[in-house]
């Protein structure tokens, strides 16, 4: 199949057009290098020494004779060269990793808030738009996020996408009725996926888009079967207060000897799925497109789900770091807890990585190799709202 | 009080501003005249003679002695702007009714998909944004639309705003909560508002902004007491396939003498409201904001439901007019039955204005009076999905 990657030069995208690439499709990246242009604002670099596009692709056709395409578009901002991409090579799929995707970045300012909701929502809508423009029958991956859920399910498990609930008619009987799962997101960052849900469900019903959402857990993880393949393919790895997530902060720390951060009580429950996961997720999607017609087809992609403290307190025993309590400097609840359906992709054929298997792998072949590399003053979480 | 009337020059936003400003406050009218500005587009013009800003706000003084400032600002576009005139001026209440506002032009095509969603969530979240950096306790007024609710709602009235559902838990019993109304829009323009609603359900739970969300039923009439006191203060009245409204375009039809256009079978029934009450709504709004920490104050502002073939029999009884079936543009059931709540906006004081007692004067006084200034040809609506 012909599938763009958008957003191929980011954490999940890259790995993500590897592993496609590997399996037989024809890929191009879509990526204007937004991730490398906040690294340069924000004064923090990958902890691992990512290579620039050329030499990327460059080593990938070494590797395994096969070309990947890349193309520098902004597709929030220039919808004509997306389109004209889209109908020069007519993609079966568009896996779409186009947003801004950290949540503190997203509340650093005003700027910070208002740059999120306009790439992010116009990325999503130009994406719909170009295909329906189109006229071709593409199908569409999104990348959402558990965050749009909310935590704290009030002793129900997180189903996937939907909910069945029971509303009182005029006439005092209840209908029941599957409605898109209540929204309640805690920053603008997610705020804005909740918004593409609303996209998809309009362009899915008046035009009949077939659309893939995936509601993926905290990524953890660097590097694949395929970005191992060369250190010229290396994945990136954040740890700095902004785009660092919980766990891969967590190991980097242990590596550097930093006490592990932990924000608040660290009673936050929160779902976790290794990256190699993620990029056998989306060839699961690939496979498995809606049928003409369908609803938006919405799935549960993570693995385990665990309490940031036992996290802190896993990591800890396996390396000795020691642990700090800091200041949540997120509004959420100190504690919940967390139950998620995710029979879907299970059942098609995902088998987990788990956290006991791959986590000190993880920190002796990225964290300990590359940790000179690691600017300290990054690590504390400054955005707080 | 100090009031922002963001689309002060629009059909509801002028008589707003007249309205406001009569009862006493300082007004301040902010608009990029995107509203004229797609009349050029569109080659079509209002059937009234609205005068420029400039006459419209001389003609006022005149009349009442009052001053009303207009700043010319793209709060999509100019953030800084708008925060700058927000700072300086300390606004009490800000209403926002500065959005692409029609379903059909919003379909037109990827363009006007594009402006509409980019124009529409960049203004809503810039004033949040600006709010919240302005560190002032303002009150912000939104005009929605009832269309977020979808139509055909189960045999159950629609509730205002808030929909109290049954949800099973995993122990099997089932939990009462209440969750913002699940969206079902009906054009990329209605998905705008319901996208809205997540901007503001965010803004008021993180930062505590104070937000009243006017859920508002199809708009009715021209004039208002104040845009009657001087030929120069007319209001806009549309008629044309993109802006013009059902009832009014079978007032205006009636005038010249052309088939009253009912869109399929005409069995949707929809919700209306005379522009008169949409004024006194607005002053309602303002005099009643919500608690410091509530949540955002949701109210159906509407006085009346009809099916449009019922309007259309009604206008073609008074007037003599005949009715014309023809297929209908939108993606929308052929039949609903609507049923709503709106005590909220009665329990504070409106007194409605009836189709019965208003539809005659509002034919004599605008539709007859300006018909030469008809163009005919824009009356089909051409814009389909």
């Amino acid at each position: 199949m012909r599938i763009f990657v958008l957003g191929g030069d980011g954490f999940c995208g890259w790995p993500t057009a590897l592993h496609l690439s590997k399996l037989g499709h024809d890929i191009s990246i879509i990526d204007n290098l937004s991730r490398r242009n906040i690294d340069n604002e924000l004064e923090a670099q990958s902890l691992t020494p990512i290579q620039p596009m050329g030499i990327r692709l460059k080593a990938w056709k070494e590797e395994t004779g096969r070309d990947i395409d890349f193309f520098n578009i902004d597709i929030a901002r220039d919808y004509d060269a997306l389109l004209t991409q889209i109908e020069a090579q007519a993609p079966d799929v568009i896996v779409h990793f186009a947003e801004q995707r950290a949540a503190p970045y997203s509340m650093k300012s005003s700027a910070h808030k208002r740059y999120t909701v306009d790439n992010n929502l116009n990325a999503t809508n130009n994406v719909l738009a170009a295909i329906v423009e189109s006229g071709l029958d593409i199908h569409l991956i999104h990348l959402g996020t558990m965050g749009v859920y909310g935590y704290g399910s009030a002793g129900m498990k997180i189903p996937e996408g939907y909910l069945e609930v029971e509303i009182r008619g005029e006439n005092g009987h209840s209908v029941a009725q599957e409605i898109l799962y209540p929204a309640n997101p805690g920053s603008i960052y997610h705020m804005t996926k909740t918004q593409d849900a609303l996209l998809f469900f309009f362009y899915n019903k008046n035009d009949k888009v077939k659309i893939t959402d995936l509601h993926q857990g905290i990524v953890w993880g660097t590097q694949t079967e395929d970005t191992k393949r060369d250190e010229r393919l290396v994945n990136r790895f954040d740890y700095d207060g902004d785009y660092g997530t919980v766990l891969n902060r967590f190991l980097m720390q242990a590596a550097v000897g930093y006490p592990l951060t932990v924000h608040g009580t660290g009673g936050q429950t929160r779902a976790f799925i290794h990256l190699q996961d993620t990029v056998r997720c989306i060839e699961l999607a690939v496979n498995n497109p809606p049928q003409a017609g369908e609803r938006v087809n919405i799935l549960n992609q993570m693995t385990e789900t665990h309490r940031v403290r036992d996290l802190a307190q896993m990591v800890a025993d396996k390396t000795g770091a020691e642990i700090a309590m800091v200041e949540n400097p997120r509004k959420e609840a100190a504690e919940n807890d967390l139950h998620v359906v995710n029979e879907r992709l299970l059942g098609l054929g995902l088998v987990p990585t788990t956290l006991d298997e791959g986590l000190m792998a993880e920190v002796s072949d990225i964290a300990v190799r590359y940790k000179d590399r690691a600017d300290l003053t990054k690590i504390p979480c400054v955005s707080y709202w």
